[in-house]
Order: C-alpha cells, then structure tokens, then sequence
C-alpha cells in the first residue's frame, strides 16, 4: 500500500498560520532603525491618538538629526493597495462611490492611523495584516497575519510588545434574528475570530492572544500592567498585558463599534450603541462611576466615537434625530461635554443637519488647549469649539468625509480628509496649505513627529510626507 | 525640499492585491503534471460536485498508469493551516467546540470539496485564497488571492477558466436593521466584496471579476456560453463566461446562502430562505417555471441545501418546525422530492427532530440510481431514500455533522464527517471501512478520482487518501 505522508512536526504552530505560508511572519532585521533613529517619535503609544485629548503628534528635539525635522517622503503599498491615482474606490461600478469607499476602508484599508515608536511606524490594516516600517526609508520590518480578521485599531506599543485589536462590522444570522426580537444583538459574534493579539515588539511574533465573543474593533488602551478592551458585545475587558489572562470583565450592554476607551486619572471613557450610553468606569474595578447620554442618539453614533478627554472635560458626539427630508434620510450632528468627575453636562451644540452617511457615525474629537476641533460626518464641516462653552469660534467646510480627529503641532492643526492632508490655522480656521496623497482617508488621523507626518488610508498605503510639502495652490493663495 | 517618491508604475493593477505582497499570485510551472498525469480526473468541473446528482467521482481508464488506481498520499497546509492532531477547533475555549468549529470552517477552512481536472487539484477556500495542485504530487502549481473574501464554492473548470464565487456569512448593520423593519435583508452587502472571478487555469492569472451586492457563497453553475449564480440578495445573474457581461438577472428575493443552483436540461434548480422556496427557472431566460416549498421550513435552511437533480426528480431538504424541548431548541429535519418538470411534490419525510446546529441547517443530497443518499444536520444520520417513493432504505449514525453529500464510486459509498472518511456498502449502510484524516469537515464531499478520495477540510487542509487506506478497525471487523 502507499506510505502516508510525514507526522506533523511537535505542537507544531499555535494560530491557524501554514508555516511559510501568505500569513506567515516576515521579518527583515536589515531594515530596522539604527543609531540615533531608534529614539524618533515617542517612546510608547498607550491608547488611541496617544493620549486622551486624540492629539498624535511628537515634538523632536532642537539638536535630533536634520531629518527628524526636514521631515522624509515615501510611500509603502500593503498587501490591498488600490493604485493611489484612482479616482474611484475599488467596486464602485457594483455598490456606487460611496458605499465602496466605506467598504473599501472596512475590508481593504487603514481605518484609523498610525503609531510611531522608537524609529518605527506600526500600522494594523483591516486587509488583515499588522506591519512596522522604518519610519526614516519606509522599508518593511516586519508584517505578520496572527489572525484573519480585520484591524480596524491604531496598534498600542509598549517596549517590548505590540497589541493589536481583531473584530470586524459583521453580524451573523443568528444575532440578525436577535436584533429583530430584542433590539440588541452581538456584533462581531462567530464573525472570523475577535479580540487581542500580543506581539514581539522587534520581531512581531506572536507572543499571546485573547478571544472575545463580539469583535474588538476598537483601539485597547494601556495603564500599567493592565489593558483595557471594550467589544461588539458590550463588554469591557481588563487583562494583564504581559500574559493575556483577564483581570475583570463587566457588561455593560449594547454594541461598541469604533469608540476606543480613553484613560485618563484613573478612569476609562468609552461609548456604546443600542442603547446610547456614554459611560466613566474606574479602571481598577470596571465599576460603572457615572453614565450619559446625547439626545435623540441615533443608530450606530455613539458606539462609533472614541470620547476625548481633556481639562476635566469628556467630549463627545454622534448623528441623532433621524428625519427623511425629500425621501431622503437625514440625521443632526450634536457635540456634548461632560465634567469629566461628575458626568454633568456642561454644554450641548449642534452642528447641523444633512445626509445620514454609510458607516461610522461621527466625528472624532480633539481637545487641543480650551478648544475643541470636531468633524461632522453629516455636513462635511470641521468646527472649533470653545472646550468651557461649546461656543463656536469658527467652521471649516471643504472634505466630504469629516470625520477623523485633527492633530495639532507647533501652531498648525492638521487634517487628513478626502485624497488630502490639510493644513489649518488653529485660530481662524483658515486654509494655510495642503498636500494631494491620492485615495480616501478612513478615519485617520495624520501621525506627526517632527516634519513628518505619517497617513494610512484607505487604498491600503502608508504615506509619509513631509511638512514642507505642504502648500496653498495658486487659487487659494491670491 | 525633499524628493517625492517616484511615480507609479502605468495602470499599475486591476484589483486591490499589492504587487509582491502576501496576496499577489504565486506560480509555480515545475509542479504542473506532465504527460499521461495531465488526463487524470475530469476535463472540466461544471457545477458543485460535478453534476446535478452531486457525485464527485470520476472514474479511470483500465489503462490508466498505476497510480491512477493504486492511489496517492499527501497532505497540503492551505494559508490558514490548523494542525490535524489538535482535538479542537481553533477559538473552542472562547465560543465553544460547536460554534468554534463552524466559524472555523466558515473563516479560515474549505467550507466544500475540490475540484479535480487534468492531473490538477483546484481548490477554493475561506481562507481567502484558491489553490491549484498536483493532483498526483499535492505540489503547489499556483495560488493566488483576488478578492479579500472567503470562498465558500467547489471551483468550476473549464478548458482555460477557472471560476471562484466570493461572499460571506456576515450582515451590515444596516441590513440588521432592515431585517428588524421587513424581515429580509441582504446577507453579504457591503461585507467586503462579492461576486465570481475568473482565473487562466494554467497561470491562476486574474482574467476578469464580476461585482454583485449580496454574497456570493454558492458555487455558480455554467452551461455552454453561460455561468449562472445566485447570492445572498435573493438574485440569480447569468453572465457571459468570456467576459463577464451581464446577460440577464432576475430578483427572487429572500437569501441564498449556500443553496448552489443545479442545471439539468436547460433548467436552474435552487432555492432561498426568508421566505422559503425551491425555484426551478428557464436557463435562457431566468424566467421561474414553477416554485415549491417544505411545509414549516425554518431559519436559514432553504436558503442553505443545494437541491440535487436526477431521473426527472429534484430532492431537497431543510430544518423546520422550531420547538423548544427541556427549554432547548430543536428543529425537524424534512426531505421531500419534486417532479422535476412540474413541481408537483412526489414524496415528504421526516429524517428526525434534533438539537438546533450552528450555521448550515440542512444534508446536501445525493442522487445515485433510484435512492436519495442525505444527512442530516440535528440527528445526525444519513438515511437512504428511494428516488420514487421515499421509502427509507436504511441509517447511518456515526458522526456529529452529516451536512455533505456522500460520493458513490464502483460500488461503495464515501462520507467525509468529523474526523474521517468513512466507505459504506450502499446497499445496508453497514461501514466497510474508515480513515482517520483529523480536524473536522465542513460541508465536504469527497472528490474520488481513481483510487485517490481528495478531501478539503475545515482545518485547512487537502488531503489526498487513497481508497487502499480505508479499514476496519479490529472491533467493527469482528
């Protein structure tokens, strides 16, 4: 009879990865950063937008190499990339622009930007992949697949590890049924596989992973020993985050979709769904401290916005009040602030009415000094707001999708929107300059260190561009 | 100023797959078969499990080389490989044996069998990439990743075409929502992107893809000049196969999800869930001839079994009757047979009540000679039924899911369950043999070839075994 092929080799591999296989580990040491490159950008990125203000910008020192501040120029094709010279997203022709543009962000591409650490870029893409790239040249690092899932996150760096957060938009039949019988449901549930994956800061193996029932769209965030995840079954999770194992868990109920937990003096602010809830925990326990809402919050919002946190103050917002205008749905825009001990509100403002959009629901807020800078998702309007009054100093209205947090740095704020990154002037609101990447930007904020700022969109690129490249065409000039 | 990158490269590429990425295509031209290899299996591979009857054997000349009959052992690691020796399924301690196992086929495994044509191994799997190997070898000649989507389908195979069908379990919020308000939705829409994409058989090279909005999880099925497919938006398209143009479409409404369509003599048999109906349509036209049901079919069932079609009969299947026993859901398996001209119903049976399954709620059926060959999904038995009248032959009761169509090959009838292939005498349904392949089977017909039964599985694996390794274990010897 024929022989049987050769036994398996011992425990052979411990996530479903075919040795040398298309998701298996690249690792190139050759590329890494040497020298003095290894101290560009921050030391670690602990939660989304590196801190809970949502500002992603690094200063460099006066006396780092010349290119820390001249700022470097690449860009770095993933393994979805769509041409960044295409006008339309990819499958247009079958779901329309619109639509396959969130698609495109969702399955394909970079839904939120980058971290830089240590001369590295890391970046999670929803094309499945996580990779770290040489912040200087742009060279590939590593990359690894742990997990088939999109990586909606901004990945968390601590020395020695990397995090990565697995979930997706999808919902199964059986929680279809459940949303129609209960109103809430589990997203994310037996949709791929969902939750943490811990990985080799240098080398980007696999170091642990933790499963979670609904996905784990939203960026973690680290305090200490411990990393807090919140799911798309209304659950927060505490772990340990040099072994996985968990710490507490509560449920809160309804969906988390994209609002990454901010930590801040020994609190958590994050948001849910179905029902909308804002809600302050203590970190130590998971305890629910105080919880609010924004009237007449509507579908997915206020499980999409990641709440800034700032000053004492929570700021937060979603689309609410669903209203057809000529048979077309609409909904309203609203910002809220809250005392961040208290929950009080302080100030409610809207920023107008206009088309309901596909997906993500929202604007992620900055808080920058006593401003806040928020997009709008509905009216394609950025507005300063006062952070003690919600007073509007001014509105800036030029990308269609708005809603990606600004970054701030050294007197400019920074927006990346449409096929551009925008250059504005924080206190009027005035264009000053502008760069075409090319593409669609998910919602990503530009990652700034030194002259450079780094963006990953929607076509599945990381572009890093120089500052200086940044300039008013002719028209907007005069 | 700093250099920009350089420009890219003229119509650089025509889908979302980075050049040199992880997804780019690989191919191998030293592992193609050569000579006589080259017309082992069939010459092409036109609907799921080659024919309408749904047996996937094909049988070899007396004077074929040895191996054709003797048989071939080996085992290929498809890219999301989960060793067979695991007792588990990936993700069981976080969702459970059951639910681990169904998402594990659904998102990382071979959710149907393979198809095999001139000495060639085609594969497609959910693991987001289609394979092509030696049948004789198992070597990889090519394998290649068009679209960021699982893929659900037994390839077809024509002269120089290889078609894949890509679309997925998952909902969008939106059609949660939807569901909730109509009770329908469209299962697939905007969850990455749908439809079937035609590859150069020889080269895995991309030829042309074809957009829809609903999934596209059925196999499609091709007739002369036309491929035919149906997908989760309750529609059925029939495209030019050259080139993809559309040539007529047809909206039936309710979801297909798994229920691939069977031509037989110039008609298209398939059915759809929510509502529950088998639609028999005229091939040319799209046009619907007549349309049945199962009195109390339930879930998602319908919409999941591919009818099967022999002798004038159409047999189909589904879970009905939802019940809760001891507060656990059960549900009724049903069988029954069509005329396949004119719908009239021909016989009904009951195989059973059962616990409730995750995912697939039916048995694919097989047609051979006058008796039905079907599992079911909640008993857990295979029965055979007489063609004409639905008496019940006999019963199998082996394995935990017994969803896939058994293949009937000189004499003895091959299951693909659980762990193993089991060889049964088609006359008494008494086991004649069995073969431990390891990890679990999704709905996976063996593809029997000869003396070789090429088997895909929820592990990712293919695995060929040749019929010699079937035995009887001491105890079911004696």
């Amino acid at each position: 009879p024929v022989a049987p092929p050769s036994p398996l080799p011992e425990n052979s591999w411990s996530v479903p990865v075919a040795p040398g296989g298309p998701f298996a580990r690249v690792y190139l040491p050759q590329n890494a950063p040497v020298g003095s490159d290894t101290v560009y950008g921050d030391s670690q990125w602990l939660q989304m937008n590196r801190n809970a203000r949502h500002n992603a910008a690094v200063r460099v020192p006066k006396d780092a190499p010349a290119w820390f501040r001249e700022g470097v120029f690449w860009r770095y094709a993933e393994a979805r990339a769509w041409p960044l010279e295409r006008r339309h997203p990819f499958g247009a022709r079958t779901l329309g622009e619109t639509e396959a543009g969130a698609v495109q962000t969702q399955f394909y591409g970079n839904a939120l930007g980058v971290s830089v650490v240590g001369g590295v870029v890391y970046a999670e893409s929803d094309d499945m992949f996580a990779y770290a790239l040489n912040a200087r040249t742009g060279q590939l690092i590593w990359r690894t697949s742990p997990v088939g899932n999109n990586l909606m996150g901004n990945p968390l760096v601590t020395r020695n590890t990397v995090y990565l957060a697995a979930g997706g938009v999808g919902f199964n039949f059986a929680n279809v049924v459940a949303y129609a019988k209960k109103g809430s449901a589990i997203r994310g549930m037996d949709v791929s596989y969902n939750g943490i994956y811990a990985l080799d800061r240098r080398t980007g193996r696999l170091l642990w992973h933790k499963g979670s029932v609904g996905e784990a769209m939203p960026t973690p965030v680290i305090h200490g020993r411990f990393l807090y995840f919140a799911t798309g079954s209304g659950t927060v999770h505490a772990l340990d985050r040099h072994t996985g194992q968990s710490v507490w868990k509560v449920r809160l109920g309804g969906n988390d979709n994209m609002s990454s937990p901010a930590y801040d003096k020994g609190r958590l602010y994050l948001a849910m769904a179905s029902p909308p809830r804002l809600y302050c925990l203590d970190a130590r326990t998971g305890k629910t401290l105080w919880h609010g809402t924004i009237p007449g919050a509507a579908n997915t919002g206020m499980g999409d916005v990641s709440p800034a946190v700032g000053s004492g103050v929570v700021v937060m917002d979603t689309v609410t009040r669903p209203k057809r205008i000529h048979g077309r749905p609409t909904l309203e825009a609203v910002v809220r602030a809250f005392d961040a001990r208290t929950g009080k509100t302080l100030w409610t403002v809207s920023t107008g009415r206009g088309p309901k959009p596909p997906a993500f629901k929202g604007g992620v807020p900055l808080i920058h000094g006593d401003v806040v800078y928020v997009g709008s998702p509905v009216t394609g309007r950025y507005v300063a707001l006062d952070l003690r009054t919600g007073h509007r100093r001014w509105a800036w209205h030029k990308v269609a999708a708005t809603r990606s947090a600004p970054t701030y740095y050294e007197g400019s704020l920074y927006i990346a929107g449409g096929d551009s990154l925008y250059r504005l002037d924080p206190a009027t609101g005035r264009e000053t300059g502008s760069f075409r990447i090319g593409g669609r930007m998910g919602i990503v904020s530009p990652t700034i260190v030194g002259g450079t700022a780094y963006v990953a969109n929607s076509y599945d690129w990381i572009v890093a561009v120089p500052l200086s490249a940044l300039s008013l065409s002719k028209k907007k000039a005069s």
